[in-house]
């Protein structure tokens, strides 16, 4: 750990990067030498090409993906607490243990649906050790978490090719 | 290369994450087994985080260093022009190569600051091969470049941690 101390990094807005930005993240202190976690909050499948490009750096950071198998706005309640709970004490754990680095990735729905206590959530990031750095992305972060955070970017789409029915592609979107 | 169409993606505006955004795009890029050439149009020495974690993927992502020594405001205008002419000949050469995808990093300085003859460099990314895939950041892309792109995102800064004095840390800013 370092004596630096650690920033909240946090990428939120509707626009495209939050996620590409998080692994940039990821990949820039890896590549100087730091440990990093990364936690993906989505119930997507594990070979994006993000994931696979990691591998050879899999001695300094790790990835894990957890979800509910629906979007956080899935009908049944139930399952996705359920979900969410798994994966924020997987988080608390991760955060509490000796990396340089934690990235949440599309963090901000557990909180923005209420999935999650977010006084405890922010006791939790409070309590990390010192010189620990947290990137946190996912669209419409709410105010005491922007409060909470050092480095705030908000990614605002201009322009989207979905729009004219351009299909996401592979090596692009995922 | 693909069927696909090439997709034009920028990232432009004054918050933090364009470039670690298209970094995370090369590394998306390079995991589902496209081939991308990355050209940082800065004077950045070359041991930055995410170049030095790209190197176990030299086989699928290559990086390029250019500039001028000083930044391209910098008062000595030939010397300027000369780095950036030297920088867009290589770019050129990059975009007419075998490449699924080409990163242009800080790229729009040189169309801002005329520096290049923009007309001309449009010309060239339309004429690029088929199905390559151009992602370019900087600040203050204009509007030729914007109507141009197909997907824009804006980073635009909500807070920033140097506001308050905290310096620039390795890991995290390079």
């Amino acid at each position: 750990m370092h004596q630096q101390p650690g920033l909240v990094i946090l990428l939120t807005g509707h626009g495209k990067g939050k996620t590409t930005s998080a692994f940039g993240q990821a990949l820039r202190a890896a590549g100087q030498g730091l440990t990093v976690c990364i936690i993906q909050f989505i119930k997507q499948k594990s070979d994006t090409g993000e994931v696979m490009a990691l591998q050879p750096l899999g001695d300094r950071i790790e990835i894990h993906t957890t979800g509910s198998g629906f979007t956080w706005t899935a009908r049944d309640r139930r399952e996705v607490v359920e979900a969410a709970a798994r994966g924020w004490e997987l988080a608390r754990r991760k955060i509490a243990g000796p990396y340089d680095m934690v990235v949440l990735d599309e963090f901000t729905y557990l909180l923005t649906h209420r999935l999650l206590d977010e006084k405890e959530v922010l006791q939790c990031f409070r309590d990390r050790p010192a010189g620990q750095h947290l990137v946190i992305t996912g669209r419409d972060a709410g105010p005491s978490l922007l409060e909470f955070a050092d480095l705030v970017t908000e990614m605002r789409e201009i322009k989207h090719p979905y729009h004219r029915g351009v299909k996401a592609m592979k090596g692009v979107e995922f």
